[in-house]
């Protein structure tokens, strides 16, 4: 019996909530990337890393995120005289917590040593013209490729290191924020669903693949809808479709 | 006994190479992207290939790139009636060169189908958004994220197809100019390297990569220079660096 494959998808309702997403994702690039030895993958990382750094110009994510994780903290620890509560998971989630938050707010300015760093600067510009990651464009990019894998797995993870502090309490918060909420069973009716939220910052959907519909979602915190659209352009959409739904 | 790893260098010498190396460079990546199963890869792939048409609606390849190939054709056909030509093996590339012009100079707009393409519209725009090709930027693509590697590596080889032409003469022209002249050992001294030239419109450099330096080109047709920079800033460059050209 084959097993329905089920599509996941997240949407922001705030938008330091889209931020945070979008530096996961592009984080996420780079891990993956730094670990391959495709020709190309280098593209990928150098690509995810650049818009990240624009990001982090563009938005002051520290403080937020800082706040964020404390704001975390404090919840989980009002947990911890509960009954039934496993004290020492707990305590342990919290002290990571603490440590995390630690590090980010006594960090320097996130990236700012790859913003410094000679070799990213001198093929940064590059990065953003169409096909310009020729060798003739950057010959030092084209001499840094051809050296051994180890070196640049190396040189891409020590890139990364960089962002560690940024990268673990984002993968916390990021975390804790998935799992404060279960996935429910809907339905939209003609493709469509509405719902009155409670200050929810994320939304987790999970869509069967084979009803062939991708969501659009429009809303804030405490009001959202979700469109059902055909992916291929005049499919009818079911007029009854079940989705799962995590309201976080 | 360790074989020495050298690094190719390709330098255009006028704009018209500079267009064509681009987008060999941009087709390559997304042959190889196109056959590959590794979760990220789209990316690749549709940052080339939106790279690609930005040079198209940029530049006017077609004609050029015709012309260039009737050149070559010409120039070819002096060569059927020389001694000791194989002249079955050159009238089979003469050949090709006629059907790649007729085939070029006969196709629509170059690119015309993939900007017409409603899922390729809809998501070329996000992706040049820092992080703007996440889930939920890009429902669309998320779904088409989710087919069979099949279903994907198919529907990229339709794609790559819609730029079979372009992609055909190109590789002739690009083969017959590489073939067209041979490597010569040369030195630079104290890494710096001048030559005047008679007509050539493409460097390719074999530099040894132990030698830790990377080749800075400037010039035209006529005249051009070679500046070998180290890779690592502050390190010396030898007074003698022995390399390999060929001018074509």
């Amino acid at each position: 019996m084959q097993t329905t494959q089920m599509t996941h998808y997240e949407h922001p309702l705030t938008e330091k909530v889209r931020i945070y997403l979008r530096l996961d994702y592009l984080l996420r690039q780079m891990h993956h990337s730094s670990n391959q030895n495709d020709p190309w993958q280098y593209k990928i990382f150098f690509h995810a890393l650049f818009d990240l750094l624009e990001i982090l110009d563009q938005v002051q994510v520290k403080t937020d995120l800082a706040k964020d994780i404390e704001k975390q903290r404090q919840q989980l620890m009002n947990w911890l005289n509960i009954d039934g509560v496993d004290e020492y998971a707990l305590q342990q989630m919290i002290d990571s917590m603490e440590q995390a938050h630690k590090a980010l707010i006594s960090s320097p300015r996130l990236g700012q040593n790859l913003r410094e760093d000679r070799f990213l600067a001198s093929i940064k510009q590059r990065f953003s013209i169409p096909g310009g990651s020729c060798c003739f464009d950057l010959p030092s990019l084209h001499h840094w490729l051809h050296l051994s894998d180890e070196h640049k797995q190396q040189a891409m993870k020590d890139w990364l290191h960089e962002l560690s502090e940024l990268d673990e309490a984002l993968n916390l918060w990021l975390r804790l924020t998935r799992e404060s909420a279960q996935y429910k069973t809907n339905h939209a009716r003609n493709g469509f669903f509405q719902y009155d939220a409670e200050d929810a910052c994320l939304l987790r959907l999970e869509i069967c693949a084979k009803d062939g519909v991708y969501p659009m979602i429009s809303g804030h915190r405490s009001r959202f809808a979700i469109r059902f659209s055909p992916f291929v352009e005049g499919d009818p959409v079911a007029s009854d479709i079940e989705f799962k739904l995590a309201i976080c």
